[in-house]
């Protein structure tokens, strides 16, 4: 009865053999779902001659991506090369040529998933994604279709592995070199860690999140992005004794029709929805005006969990295929403006070393305050009597972004000031 | 450009308005994303002449559900009733009649789904019915489709909200009859508070559950359900001396190719993915072989969020209808056998009131031996010299229940025994 359905996949990496691993294993039970069998009629690798897993077939090995995407016999490209360039290009011609694209590459859908996806609906094909973002957590389909009667207000998430390892292990004492160091020994930083601990990736997966929850066009480099790689073990004892966790939270929110989307280290209090999210695990809170708040937790990143997700598109596509439907694709309608980091508020931490001598807090505080920012709590940490310097940590009030970037020039430049050690936002 | 589907909608109380009013607000917005509007042109009730939200118009409302039962313009019937009749037989006569259904009535789908989504095969439509369980939370559509390459192990869920409540109530210092007037005040419990404390209600959506993510055949009376009505609030604080939170627990796992699915309250780790979720707040944790553990959490009752869900559905539904298909329901293909609830196995807490005198810890001791059953740890907790009564908590190692039944019936037997006072199962 499963009449097949000729898949061609780009790249035979973790997450490509894990798809055909999965297909190979659980075939027959996908096909009576189904009605129709996926069969994997290509494979394009860079090295044939490579010993690879025993379900991929030397034989549907090639180096030669032309033999998938101008094949007419192959309905849908699974597209696993990671990276920009050549992705992009092979996504849109297999789109072009009418043939379905499933793809985990979360840098091209950011970037030119808009593009991409128009070029999806005007040949009536499938472009779909879940992969790109949070791994087997099925946060795409969640926003673009169960959500369908929300007005979306909020997505908070964290949705990078690597820095949310680091941030724990910081919690638990280490600093952040030895902390880094240990994800990478596990397998979980990459030797050049900087598209992690800069916060590169996670804003591309904001972008992607962004994008279909606010039907709104914002790309990657118009979200602000502050790393990881600054923050000291301390913080995350003071920020504890004050009740909170830090950890790089991705967020994005509709505030009087104009977007917020930028991703930085923030303090989030202990209850909040995010804060108990350890390890590599990822999570996506999301506001919705008629679910209200709605959390979905798992593992982002991996063979196993990014393969579930690129199998439930690959499933979706073939569903449709059997049933006869192109299902049209909906791309973003409208497209609200966007607010400079600048110009959002926040509560701020503020940690700094200063003079140990009478008045310096007086001088800190009229920096703030002639800058419009107003303190919520002051407590002296620590003094070093020889070197007369003291540390003090400064919660203040909401602010403006721009105004606390203003006063922390002052506050460089006052005599009494040693070093602004950190200054981290906080949820409100 | 957007043409209309028309819907019957059965019944017009909390969630019925809810779904209407939704589509009164943002209609416009969803026929854009749907191309096609969604038209209610009939609204079954019991009384036209009540007083209802403004996006109710009078000229829709009917008595008779035979206006819509056998309206051949009518594409959807959304079934909002509750109850098991006569919402069943006018789901089977819309799906006959070749009508696609919308419900959330988890009673219906729990005792007569597995026939209903043979009927709905059979004149190929559709049978929808997300906001049965998980009200906000779509849960049903991530088990059918987003998992589609997972073969799942266990679910654990809490999905009553009311028992939650009282439940964390509980853990707050409240006794259990305290605890369920305040939700009664609030609108959380019904003054005839059986069905959701006895855990029937629990039942209904854990045989929703099971049957959909182990695709057997699993009717609620095959799932062993203990309520909460016994639980005292001097349980909870053991038990938080211990580390673990009290919580009503619906599981369903698959071990050794048999079925275990049961309702109980449960002694959750702390650290448990279900332990932190308070108050009427629903989630569940899903454990596939791809994805390892995902947990969904939200809001599982009220009218807003189960209008979410129903409103997901329906667009679901009219997004095939544009398309020109009637997609096929795939129902449960294979049945595996369901364990008995005695041969079911779980580390217990007992807390018992026996005579305060020497040896009586060895009786209890070899009470439970005899029937296979090894201690963990044991504390007396309180004494009351004047009755000459102690208190003791014990934590058993794993052991079968229909063993611990049994132990227990000696226990109450021996003449040390003044009362066996609470035995709740622990998560393993």
């Amino acid at each position: 009865m499963a009449r097949p359905v000729k898949v061609g996949v780009l790249g035979a990496g973790i997450v490509g053999s894990g798809v055909i691993s999965v297909l190979a294993r659980k075939g027959d039970r996908i096909a009576q779902t189904l009605g129709a069998r996926i069969e994997v009629s290509r494979i394009l690798v860079r090295d044939v001659t490579r010993q690879r897993d025993a379900s991929i077939h030397r034989g549907l090995l090639t180096t030669d991506a032309e033999a998938i995407l101008d094949d007419p016999e192959i309905a849908v490209v699974v597209e696993l090369l990671g990276g920009e360039e050549p992705a992009r290009t092979y996504i849109e011609r297999a789109l072009s040529a009418g043939k379905h694209v499933v793809t985990a590459n979360k840098e091209v859908i950011a970037k030119h998933g808009y593009e991409l996806l128009q070029i999806a609906d005007r040949h009536r094909v499938n472009l779909f994604f879940e992969a790109s973002v949070g791994g087997g957590i099925p946060i795409i389909r969640v926003v673009r279709r169960d959500l369908v009667a929300n007005d979306i207000s909020q997505i908070q998430a964290i949705i990078n592995g690597t820095t949310n390892f680091i941030l724990t292990a910081m919690a638990d004492g280490r600093e952040y070199a030895d902390a880094l160091a240990e994800a990478q020994r596990l397998g979980y930083a990459e030797a050049d860690p900087r598209n992690d601990v800069e916060a590169t990736d996670a804003a591309y997966k904001l972008s992607i999140l962004t994008t279909l929850a606010f039907r709104a066009d914002v790309r990657p480099e118009r979200i602000h992005r502050i790393g990881i790689t600054d923050l000291a073990e301390k913080d995350f004892r003071y920020a504890s004794e004050m009740g909170y966790v830090v950890r790089l939270v991705a967020t994005a929110r509709l505030v009087d029709g104009v977007i917020e989307a930028n991703v930085h280290p923030t303090l989030l209090p202990r209850d909040h929805h995010l804060a108990s999210v350890n390890g590599v695990f990822n999570a996506v809170l999301i506001d919705g005006d008629e679910v209200d708040k709605l959390v979905l937790y798992g593992r982002g990143a991996g063979a196993q969990p990014t393969s579930s997700a690129v199998l439930a598109d690959l499933c979706a596509i073939v569903a449709d295929i059997v049933a006869g439907v192109a299902q049209r694709v909906d791309f973003p309608a409208t497209s609200p403006p966007v607010r400079a980091f600048g110009e959002t508020t926040a509560r701020f931490y503020l940690r700094l070393s200063v003079a140990d001598e009478p008045g310096v807090l007086a001088q800190i505080a009229r920096a703030l305050g002639d800058s419009g920012i107003s303190i919520a709590s002051c407590i002296q940490k620590e003094s070093d009597e020889e070197a007369r310097v003291a540390e003090i940590v400064i919660m203040t009030h909401t602010a403006r972004q721009s105004a606390m970037t203003e006063a922390l020039q002052k506050i460089l430049h006052l005599s009494c000031t040693r070093q602004v050690s950190a200054s981290i936002r906080v949820d409100r």
